[in-house]
């Protein structure tokens, strides 16, 4: 698919904004590891010169302090992205993907993780938003009409061979076309899965756990998740209350976002396996693919899911190899944008196992709820066993937020990744010079500290 | 060893400098993945009001571009350094580190990895600078005089005790004071081995090559290196030559910067056998522990090297225990500091694999060879099979440049951990104003561009 030409136009700014919501003031998105998130965006806008006045959007998410780091790191990719025609990146992401990627003295920053890598991810993010915006597509559409052999020049293949060629990819993504438009319709009829983490904070206590989960399963939820992790009575006591309230019937995740070395990770789990736990989230530090195999060992039947904090294609190559996990959980904003997330449903994909993306935080459901209907559609061929994190905040901020019916996410019409958000959340959340945080008594007093 | 305390000195300012040196115009350093590198340091001073007028220096190495997202990421510590007791961080490093890396928010931009983390560590390196300095002590002899319980304090052991767990790591201290004092005297009249990798950069000639390794076997040195990669009927030719010019007794490695896939990695380094190649350095992806692990089963009897871009001490732990490494060569400047790479040596330690440090840059050798040489007093008890890289630029720029006397670094006298720069050298190399870039005719010529 590629997207309608406008002969001539340039990309004429990369603009950046530090945008924090203070989320931490109500402990939504509290855990073991995070106990006070304010959540935040870097954010990068693309403008180009083009008739229809396209931009792209793309962000990397970050929690808080720090967000000037990522912002900063973003800055440092503008060079390499002003000037570049419109029709050239939008007909052929992949050009600056690997110009991006395979700048070697970015690439000591990393290479290929944390903060630079997030940048890069960000900007390939606002590439593919305008690709999409062109094209007059969203961006699931764009990808699950697209040529597999032009999907398959989107894919960075270095360091995957040994798991992946592009020779397997084709393949999968030739098999993926049978059905796809039957699939297609389906998906706009009823959307995809979705689950809920939004009962299961570490901060919230055991009458507002009931009550949300409570709401989740009337809500049409199948699949509700719970932080754990930092104290294991406290956990006990909140996996029953959870698993009462929800039934035997849905499944309940337990997450503790990296809080256990192995051995721990394997006591506490089997600790809670009596309210049959679905899955254990992040058990364990997202570099460690031999320790997450080990775990998975010891606590199967319980599944190991693991992903958000998996920095790129290489550890999660590793991942598959090693059977080190029952579910792939890609993250929009992580990892190098579309273009390294297509690798990563490729590489699940030919080892058969399921995706269910993180999200939440910052329009990372926004984003990522395309990259699992591309899936459904093109490549897995299935919902089974497969959902989306929802998370039920801060959606209000995006010009096309998700829309949640019945415990699905509804599929996106609009053109584009649904990655913009609302000119006046910008401009009130900017951080520290937005009127939100101009006005902050809390913020002052902390600079005056 | 508890520093000599000054009562009530406090942090009162972190400085940062953004220090470029135009390396790239004499291809010094150049290699497979890194045509054109321009040697720099995001440079960081601790200033206090101790009486004796003690700092803390420190830095993250880098190649160039970027270099200020790494300042910006040591920027974004100053909240949590500046005001701390200077005796109490110099009494317990392991305080400030544990905050430092404990910082949820922060942490999310990594975690342990990246720009985030090599800030971390720049921090981190600075206080034991100080801490060393205000024992009046080198570094090496600080930590190789310590009690082993403090040592084990100054270790994080989270996510490694499946491996290493603190009594493990007392354990092997413990049996490394054996023997301590006599190793010492050793050390300082004779030094600890160095390998030369001035010969070897790709972007010298075959003269250039043959002349420097000529050379290096006259100044003493049993081990040079080649980078290796680009093209294969070069690396065959320079190789032979390399060999020829060495003799069959001095080792010559080879560096591939990470530049293969693993099947190309192995390939190509059984290709390159018959020069007898000590070991293939960086065969790949840095993240790739099963790769690596199936490399050198493949290239054996050539060893396997990695471990200047791991980022973090449970990549390295994984990559001990699927048996991917003959050699684990630690950088001063990637992990979170002298306390992270504490944690590496004693989990090189207990597997019982040599520790063969990256060096080079800027500093780099300065700052590690303090970290071998503590290895080798308390803890390996060997210099078998073991040598620092050694490459010969850019030390002037260094207050207490490193000495290399007949192939082996002389052992540091001065109190500290050699990491602070000339004040004239980072006056004239600051980015962009100091004197050398400022009257840069190609910088300008750049920025018009």
């Amino acid at each position: 698919m590629s997207p309608t030409p406008t002969a001539g136009a340039r990309v004429t700014a990369l603009d950046t904004y530090d945008i924090r919501f203070p989320t931490s003031r109500e402990l939504d998105g509290s855990d073991a590891i995070n106990p006070d998130p304010d959540y935040s965006a870097a954010y990068v806008v693309l403008r180009t010169d083009a008739a229809e006045g396209h931009e792209g959007h793309g962000f990397a998410f970050t929690i808080g302090r720090g967000n000037e780091v990522q912002v900063a790191a973003i800055e440092a990719l503008r060079e390499q992205v002003v000037g570049r025609s419109v029709d050239g990146l939008c007909a052929d992401p992949s050009t600056l993907t690997r110009d991006l990627i395979g700048d070697s003295q970015l690439r000591w920053l990393g290479p290929e993780k944390g903060v630079m890598h997030m940048a890069i991810g960000a900007v390939v993010n606002a590439v593919w938003d305008l690709a999409a915006k062109r094209a007059r597509r969203p961006l699931w559409r764009l990808l699950a009409e697209a040529e597999p052999e032009w999907l398959v020049r989107q894919v960075d293949f270095r360091y995957l061979t040994d798991a992946l060629t592009p020779e397997d990819a084709l393949a999968l993504l030739r098999r993926g076309r049978q059905g796809a438009q039957e699939r297609t319709a389906r998906l706009l009829e009823r959307g995809y899965p979705a689950y809920t983490t939004s009962p299961g904070w570490l901060g919230y206590d055991d009458d507002k756990l009931t009550r949300l989960a409570t709401r989740a399963v009337a809500d049409g939820f199948r699949q509700v998740k719970l932080k754990v992790g930092a104290d294991l009575d406290d956990d006990i006591r909140r996996c029953r209350a959870a698993r009462s309230a929800v039934g035997p019937d849905v499944r309940m995740a337990i997450d503790a976002n990296q809080r256990w070395d192995v051995d721990e990770a394997i006591r506490w789990t089997t600790a809670l396996a009596e309210f049959d736990p679905y899955w254990i989230e992040e058990p364990t530090s997202p570099d460690d693919v031999l320790g997450h195999a080990a775990i998975r060992r010891a606590v199967a039947p319980v599944k190991v899911a693991t992903g958000e904090h998996v920095h790129n294609r290489v550890v999660f190559k590793q991942l598959l190899q090693a059977g080190a996990v029952d579910v792939v959980q890609i993250d929009a904003a992580r990892v190098g944008g579309v273009s390294e997330n297509l690798a990563i449903l490729l590489l699940a994909a030919r080892f058969g196992v399921p995706v269910c993306p993180h999200a939440g935080g910052v329009g990372l459901c926004e984003l990522v709820q395309h990259l699992s209907m591309f899936d459904y559609v093109a490549l897995s061929g299935t919902t089974e066993d497969r959902v989306i994190e929802y998370v039920d905040h801060l959606h209000d901020h995006f010009l096309d937020p998700v829309v949640i019916r019945d415990g699905h996410y509804a599929a996106p019409t609009a053109p584009g990744f649904s990655a913009a958000m609302r000119p006046e959340s910008i401009a009130r959340y900017t951080y520290p010079g937005g009127a939100f945080w101009a006005a902050d008594p809390k913020r002052k007093e902390g600079q005056a500290s």
